[in-house]
């Protein structure tokens, strides 16, 4: 065979396998309890409803299902989203604004394949889902974190930044961040934030990305709109999918931008993949048109809402009081955060949680910069309510242990 | 917005739509029998088995359809495809060997992107596979024609190629084909001349990208060993998909190779699109199981057989003899090659043919080098029985209005 060490791509050689797809192979052994993955829960799936729809679309349609569909997306899918965003968001879209995509990791791709030249800056949130800095450092982007607090990406560090690029000329494209129940930390944007940075976007010339798997995963309080919904300029590009609210399984998603960016989008994605699968296209307008999609939304957010509740209770009671450990409280989402004092490392401590038959995610993996050791991910969708009592239980004596080594 | 003239990536610039893609919405009109295209019969969907399976899965295996599945691909999908290479092609295959792809149109963009750094010389054939071209081009390749013939690529020609390529110390990875009627020509390759590729990407050290969505249907005649099958080096990569053999629908394909080469490929896939749906996976792999995907190929071949004799039998009627005109015969897939006299072009006479409702694809569109002016690309799997006699009359009579023309 040809020598990879001499023929590989630029590309290739940039793209790394991600420290989480690692990290899950060892917590594959049954007797581990894991909150590491960011599945969500199989008694989440509408499969009665899903069963009668895949027939019905395959007795009544297969002639489109079964064929190539067009790079843009099957239009009755796109109805069905027009209306969602309208009623839901407020937001009015036209066809011509949305690209069907094969999941959300598509959009991802996309954004990277139309702005990132190698070296060319773009701004994350520290910290910032995996799956995006992944597929941006596979272009050559060069990673600026601007930490998050409790109201999400802090605008004061974002503006320093954002002066430097300009007074450097640096070519900067745009901001990427998840505003809803965000990936790792379960934070949620302010309003106050969202109107500053779409101002900041207007004053700086730079997109917004705004990836948003969760935002219809909401336990409680009152959704700030949309940055699409704030943003007057045409400078932010959504991403939604059907992973979480739906099935991952269907690979199914959406990007929401204007009618320029979606060309372009459509021209790449043509040589990507062609198209998304018509026949999971049908399936989730046809399950849309049913009403079904609404009603099934509520289902997924009180399970999801009693397991986070069922694993802050947990954490409340079993993780040492006054040790400088704290929890993030999402409002929505898969996941929640867990910081421990500056001292210890969640690096460190993962072989004694796997040993332990426990598992979650460092919460370095989501530093563009390696920083946040002493942070991890931990998610409350997937594991049974036993799991997550007896799991965060044995986290917490985990974690009790390494405050003993000080 | 942000101004995009100066703000997109070079890859996006490299990126053009393909000329098929616009040409294809000139010949939507209902009026235009179109040979244009490249898709399936319907008729040639197995809908009643299909809806069976589809309720199955998803009753009995709902938790593993609708969920994320591994980046690799689901093992019983592999256990069917490991059985069918056996059997069909004497390929000893293993897990390690098969990355399950959305398509094998993801299978050419995972090539492009592990091998091709802009500027790599990348080797195709005198015509090629638009898709192929595309995104090769994408990604930067300088694209180096080699003319085929009857028998496939020209083996002295591509000699002499690789001969001035490593002369000039030029960082060549692979030669792409696809060499089982092949799309545009129909053609198949020879064995001689397989056997010789081998023999020089052995002794060239260049890989040999087989891309191979037709090869399960064949008409007449004995198959040719697979370079997959002739290679002992190691340095074949083999592209198949589900979209001709069973639906287009389901984007469904899988590439054979090397371990090593598998392993590059997943972690690109992993921030591609993380996985292929598992669903339709599990459809593709309980159709194969129950024995129904080899009941099944020899309806779309027998089907696909009489549309190539019919419309052969149009031609043989129709065309002007005795004018420089000829067309391949392939021995499967579903496309046949038109050649006009040197002094014609298909280009211009596209216009001629769109006023008289016939459509076809002007063959220099598959040409790198902008040449094959003179061809055309016809489709004989979409057409019903009655438009391929109809549509071969009115062509014929543009053509012979463009002979008079001279």
């Amino acid at each position: 065979m040809i020598d990879l060490t001499k023929n590989l791509a630029t590309m290739n050689r940039r793209t790394k396998s991600s420290v989480i797809r690692e990290l899950l192979k060892l917590t594959n052994r049954p007797e581990i309890i894991s909150f590491a993955g960011g599945l969500p829960n199989p008694g989440a799936f509408p499969t009665e409803h899903m069963a009668d729809i895949a027939l019905k679309v395959i007795k009544e349609n297969a002639r489109e299902a079964f064929q190539y569909g067009s790079t843009e997306g099957l239009p009755v899918l796109k109805d069905q989203i027009v209306k969602m965003l309208k009623e839901d968001e407020g937001i009015d879209a036209g066809h011509q604004n949305i690209l069907i995509v094969t999941a959300s990791q598509q959009g991802l791709d996309l954004v990277g394949r139309t702005f990132v030249d190698p070296s060319d800056p773009i701004i994350v949130e520290l910290p910032s889902y995996i799956g995006g800095l992944q597929v941006f450092g596979s272009y050559g982007a060069r990673m600026i974190g601007v930490h998050a607090d409790d109201d999400g990406m802090r605008m004061d560090e974002l503006e320093k930044k954002l002066e430097i690029l300009r007074n450097e000329e640096e070519h900067y494209k745009f901001i990427y961040l998840v505003p809803d129940f965000q990936n790792p930390s379960g934070v949620t944007m302010s309003l106050e934030r969202r109107q500053k940075l779409v101002d900041l976007s207007r004053e700086f010339n730079v997109l917004l990305i705004e990836d948003s798997p969760y935002r219809q995963i909401r336990f409680e309080g009152k959704a700030p709109p949309m940055l699409y919904k704030l943003d007057k300029e045409n400078n932010v590009i959504s991403l939604f999918t059907f992973s979480k609210t739906l099935v991952p399984g269907f690979r199914l998603g959406f990007v929401v931008a204007h009618e320029s960016i979606i060309k372009k989008f459509t021209v790449l994605k043509q040589s990507i993949d062609l198209c998304t699968s018509p026949m999971n296209q049908l399936f989730a307008a046809e399950f849309m048109k049913q009403g079904l999609f609404k009603e099934h939304l509520p289902k997924i957010v009180n399970m999801y809402r009693a397991k986070k509740d069922l694993m802050i209770s947990a954490l409340e009671r079993y993780m040492p009081a006054g040790e400088g450990i704290s929890w993030t409280k999402p409002e929505g989402g898969l996941f929640l955060w867990l910081r421990l004092p500056e001292y210890m490392s969640a690096d460190a401590m993962f072989k004694d949680a796997i040993s332990k038959n426990v598992a979650y995610v460092v919460g370095s993996a989501f530093h563009c910069d390696g920083s946040g050791q002493n942070t991890a991910r931990l998610n409350f969708s997937y594991s049974s309510d036993e799991q997550i009592e007896e799991g965060i239980r044995r986290l917490a004596s985990v974690v009790k242990d390494n405050l003993k080594k000080r």
